[in-house]
C-alpha cells in the first residue's frame, strides 16, 4: 500500500515536472521570435496560469500528505467522521427510522457534524452541552409559549420577542464569564439557538411539544452515535494527549538545557554531531514557551472524560497546568541563558575551562532531575531517587559557587606557572587593576551563565514541587522502600536550600 | 441609573447577610440543646443548602456585574445579539416574509445565533465562510443527487452514501491543515453540514433545488443582518483591538522594565508608593508573556475587515504578530531578570551604588525607547527621535560596561577613604584574595543584572526593527524633516552595535 502510494506520488511529480518544462519551453521558444501575436501570448499566459494552479494544488496536497503521514490518527479521525455521517444517513434511507423521528432526521445529521471532535473529551463536552442546552431552552421556551398563547394573538409576538431579546442577551453575556466560557460556551450558544427557534416557531407550528420532543430525541441519537464511535474506534483521549505533551516537553527541556551549556563550553566539539539535529534539540524549550493554550484546552476537555487507561475519572488534570506553568518558568530562563550564551562574547578558553566542568555538572544534574520527573510521570510511581538527585544538583550548585569564588585568584595571578612575577611596588597596582578589569570583562558571561543556571535550578525545584503535588493528588504508588530511602537521603545530602539563593 | 443599581446592590447584600445570620443563629441555638430530632436537623441542613446556593449565585452575579462594569462593550454586544435575533424573528411573525422564504425562516435564526461574534472581523469571517461553504456544498450535492437519481432507486443511497463518506472525510481532514484551519475552519464544517443535509435529504424531498435556494437565501439574509448590525452599532474591530493590545503591552513592558531595575536599587524607597499598584506595574510584562494566542486570533480576524478608522483593507496585520513576538523575546529576559533580582541576594549598598546610576539610566533609556515605539504606533507617524534614543540607549550600555570594568578597583581597594592601608608584603596576598572572593560573590547579582540588561537592550533593537518594518509596510507618514535628522543622529551617536554584544 505504502509502496503503491509512493510510486503514485513519484509518477505525479514526474507529470508536473513535465508540465513545468512545457510551460518553460514555450516561454523560451517565444523569446527569440519576440512576438507571435496576441493568441500566442494569451495561450502562454493561460498555460502558465494552469501550471501555477496545478503547482499550488500539488504543494497543498503534498503538505496534506505529510500531515497525514506524520500523524495517522488524524486520518483515522476523518474516516470516523465519514462513518458516523454515513450511519446517521440511514435515518433518511430507511423509512421506519425516518418516520420514527417524524422527519426530523436533519437534526441528527447536524448534531453529528457539529459535535464530532478530535478527542473524546471535546466530543463529550459538546455532546453534554448540546443535550443540556437543548433541554433547558426547550422547556423554557415551551413554558413561555404557553404563557404567550394565553395572553391572546395580539400580545403573543410581543411577549415572545421580549423574552427572546432578554434571554439571548443574558446567555450571550454569560459566555464572557471565564468559568462559563471554559466549560459551557457551546451549551450557552445552543441554549440561545434552541430557545429562539422553539419559542418563535411556536407562532407557526401547531404541535410544538411533539416537534420539540422529536428534536431532542434526534439530538440524543446523534450525540450517542458520536460518543460511541469516538470512544470505540481508536479513541484519542484529551487527558492522554495532555499527559504525553507534558512529559515530552519535560524531555525537551532537559535536552535543551543540557545541550545549551555543553554547546557553549564545547563550542561545536563533540556535542554537535549533525547540525540540524543538535539545533532541534537545543531549541526544544521553545515548544514549552508556547504550549500554554493547548495545555489549557486539553485540560478542559480531559475533565469531561471517564476513566481511561491509567487515569481515573477525577484525575487532577488541573495540576498538569501547574506543572506546565513551572516548566515555562524554567524555559524563560533557558531562553535568557541561550540569548546570553549565543551573543558574540569572547571568553578565553582558559577562563572557560575554570568553571566548565562544574557548570556542565550543574546542567547535567539539573537535566537528570527533569528527566527523573518525566520518568516519575511516565511510570506514575513516586520516584525513590528524586531527593537524592535534587540534593546532588544543589551540591553541584554549591560547588559552582565555590569555583566562582576562586575566579579572582585566576585573574590576580593570570599566569600561575610564573610565580616570580609577584610584584610588591604600589605603582604596579594600576596596571594590575587594568589587567583585572580586562579579566573581569572576560568572566562576565561566565558569571551570568552561572547565575542563570542557579536561577534555573531554583525553578526546577518548583517543577519538582509541582510534580510531587501531582503524585500526592493522583495517589501515585511508592516504588519499593521509598520512605526510609527518602529520610536518609534528605538528611544526608540536601543542603540548606535558602543558602543557595543567597549568591 | 448607577446610583440606583448601587443601592439595589447594597440592599441585596443586606438581605443575604441576614439570611446567613439566620442560618448561623439556628445552628448556634441548636448547639446547647444538642438534638431537636431529625426534622430540626433536616430543616437546618436545607437552610444551609439554600444559603449556600444563594451565596454562589450572588458571587456569580457579582462577578458578572464587575465584568460588565469593566468593559461595557461586552454588554452592548449582548444587546446587539438580542436585537438581531428579535429582528430576524420577524420572519416568523409576518406572514409575507414567512411565506417568502417558504417556511425556511429557521435557517435565518440559526445563522444569526451561530455567526454573530464579538468583533466585526470574526463575524465577517464566519459569514463569508458560511455563505461560501453553503454555496459550494449545495451545488456539489445537487450535482451528485442528479447523478444518483439517474442510476436508479437501488443505487441512489449507495452513491449518495459513498459521496458523503468521502467528501466528509476529506473536508474533515482539510480542517487539520494549518492554513485552512486559520481561515476556513468554519467554512469546512458548514461544507460538510450542507453537503450531507442536501444530498441525503434529496432521497426524501422532491423539490430539492427550491429547498436549497431558499436556504441559501435565508442564510444570506441572516448573515447580512449580522454584518450590518455588528458594523453599525458600536463596532468592535479586531484590528483595532490587536493594535490597542500591542501598544498597551508595550507600555506595560516599558513600565515593568523600568520599575524592576528601580525597585532593585531603591529597595522599596521612593518607587514603591502603594504596594499593590507598584506590584501590578512591575508584573505588567507577564501580560506580554501570555498574549500569543489572542494576538494570533485577532490578526486572523483583522484580515477579513474592510478599511476602518486609520487602517486600510490591506493593513499589514501579520507584522503585528512579529512585533508581538519580539516583545515576548524581551519579556522572557525581563522575567529572568526579575527572578535573579528578587532572589535573596545580599549585595552591599556600597557596591550597588557603584553601578546603580548607570544601570538605572540603561533601564530608563530602554523604557524610553519602548515608549517611543508605542508612541510611533499610536500616532502612526515615523518617529524622528527613535534613532537618537536608540543611540543614547547604546551609549548608556557602553557606559555600563565601563563601570563594570572599574568594579575590580572597588574590591581591590575596598575602603578608598583609607589609602594608608596599602600593603606590600606578599603574605597579605592570601587574605586579600579572600576579601576579593567575597567581593566577587558580592557583585555576581550586579553582573548578572547588567548582562541581562545588555541582552534586553539587544532584544529591544529587535522590537525597533519590527516596528520600523511596520512603518514601511503600512506607509506611516514622516513627522517633519525626518530624513535629515536621522542621518545626522545615526552618524553621531550610534556606536558599533556588534561591540555591545561582545561583553
Amino acid at each position: 500500500m505504502n509502496y503503491f502510494s509512493l510510486a503514485a506520488n513519484h509518477k505525479l511529480k514526474h507529470i508536473i515536472n513535465n508540465l513545468i518544462k512545457m510551460a518553460d519551453g514555450s516561454s523560451e521558444a517565444l523569446a527569440p521570435t519576440e512576438a507571435r501575436g496576441c493568441p500566442g501570448i494569451a495561450c502562454l499566459a493561460l498555460k502558465r496560469l494552469v501550471v501555477g494552479f496545478v503547482m499550488k494544488v500539488w504543494n497543498f496536497l503534498n503538505k496534506a500528505w505529510d500531515l497525514g503521514h506524520s500523524d495517522p490518527r488524524k486520518v483515522i479521525h476523518c474516516l470516523k467522521v465519514g462513518m458516523a455521517l454515513t450511519v446517521v444517513s440511514l435515518f433518511y434511507y430507511m423509512r421506519p427510522l425516518y418516520e420514527g423521528v417524524g422527519g426530523n432526521a436533519m437534526w441528527a445529521v447536524m448534531t453529528v457534524v457539529v459535535v464530532f471532535e478530535n478527542t473524546v473529551g471535546a466530543t463529550l463536552c459538546k455532546s453534554i452541552n448540546r443535550i443540556c442546552g437543548t433541554f433547558l431552552a426547550g422547556f423554557l421556551a415551551i413554558g413561555i409559549h404557553w404563557i404567550a398563547n394565553r395572553s391572546g394573538k395580539e400580545f403573543e409576538p410581543i411577549i415572545t420577542g421580549i423574552s427572546v431579546f432578554l434571554l439571548a442577551s443574558a446567555a450571550t453575556f454569560s459566555r464572557f464569564i471565564p468559568s462559563v466560557k471554559a466549560r459551557f460556551d457551546y451549551g450557552a450558544m445552543i441554549f440561545i439557538l434552541t430557545f429562539s427557534l422553539v419559542s418563535v416557531s411556536g407562532y407557526r407550528v401547531d404541535q410544538l411539544f411533539d416537534m420539540a420532543s422529536q428534536r431532542i430525541l434526534t439530538i440524543i441519537i446523534g450525540t450517542s452515535l458520536c460518543v460511541v464511535i469516538t470512544m470505540i474506534i481508536c479513541p484519542i483521549w484529551a487527558g492522554e494527549e495532555l499527559y504525553v505533551l507534558i512529559t515530552r516537553n519535560m524531555d525537551k527541556l532537559a535536552n535543551s538545557l543540557d545541550g545549551c551549556v555543553a554547546d557553549y563550553f564545547n563550542d561545536s566539539g563533540g556535542f554537535a554531531g549533525s547540525d540540524k539535529e543538535s539545533d532541534k534539540k537545543l531549541l526544544g524549550y521553545k515548544c514549552v514557551l508556547g504550549s500554554k493554550g493547548i495545555e489549557e484546552s486539553m485540560a478542559n476537555f480531559a475533565r469531561w472524560e471517564p476513566a481511561h487507561g491509567r487515569f481515573n475519572f477525577r484525575h487532577p488534570w488541573k495540576q498538569y497546568l501547574k506543572i506546565g506553568a513551572s516548566m515555562r518558568d524554567c524555559a524563560y530562563c533557558i531562553e535568557a541563558l541561550n540569548g546570553c550564551v549565543s551573543s558574540e562574547n569572547k571568553v578565553s578558553e582558559l577562563t572557560k575551562k575554570h568553571i566548565s566542568n562544574i557548570a556542565m555538572k550543574v546542567s547535567s544534574d539539573s537535566s537528570t532531575v527533569i528527566k527523573e520527573l518525566a520518568k516519575t510521570m511516565k511510570t506514575m510511581k513516586k520516584s525513590t531517587a528524586i531527593d537524592l538527585l535534587v540534593g546532588e544538583m544543589n551540591n553541584a550548585v554549591l560547588d559552582l559557587q565555590e569555583d566562582l569564588k576562586s575566579l579572582p585568584n585566576l585573574f590576580i595571578n593570570p599566569q600561575p606557572q610564573l610565580p616570580q612575577e609577584s610584584d610588591d611596588c604600589p605603582e604596579n597596582n594600576n596596571t594590575k587593576a587594568e589587567a583585572e578589569a580586562v579579566a573581569l570583562m572576560d568572566i562576565i558571561p561566565l558569571v551570568t551563565l552561572a547565575s542563570l543556571l542557579i536561577e534555573i535550578v531554583a525553578r526546577i525545584e518548583g517543577m519538582v514541587g509541582a510534580v510531587q503535588e501531582l503524585a500526592e493528588l493522583a495517589e501515585f504508588k511508592a516504588a519499593g522502600d521509598r520512605k526510609a530511602n527518602q529520610n536518609q537521603t534528605t538528611n544526608k545530602v540536601v543542603p540548606d536550600q535558602h543558602a543557595l539563593r543567597r549568591v
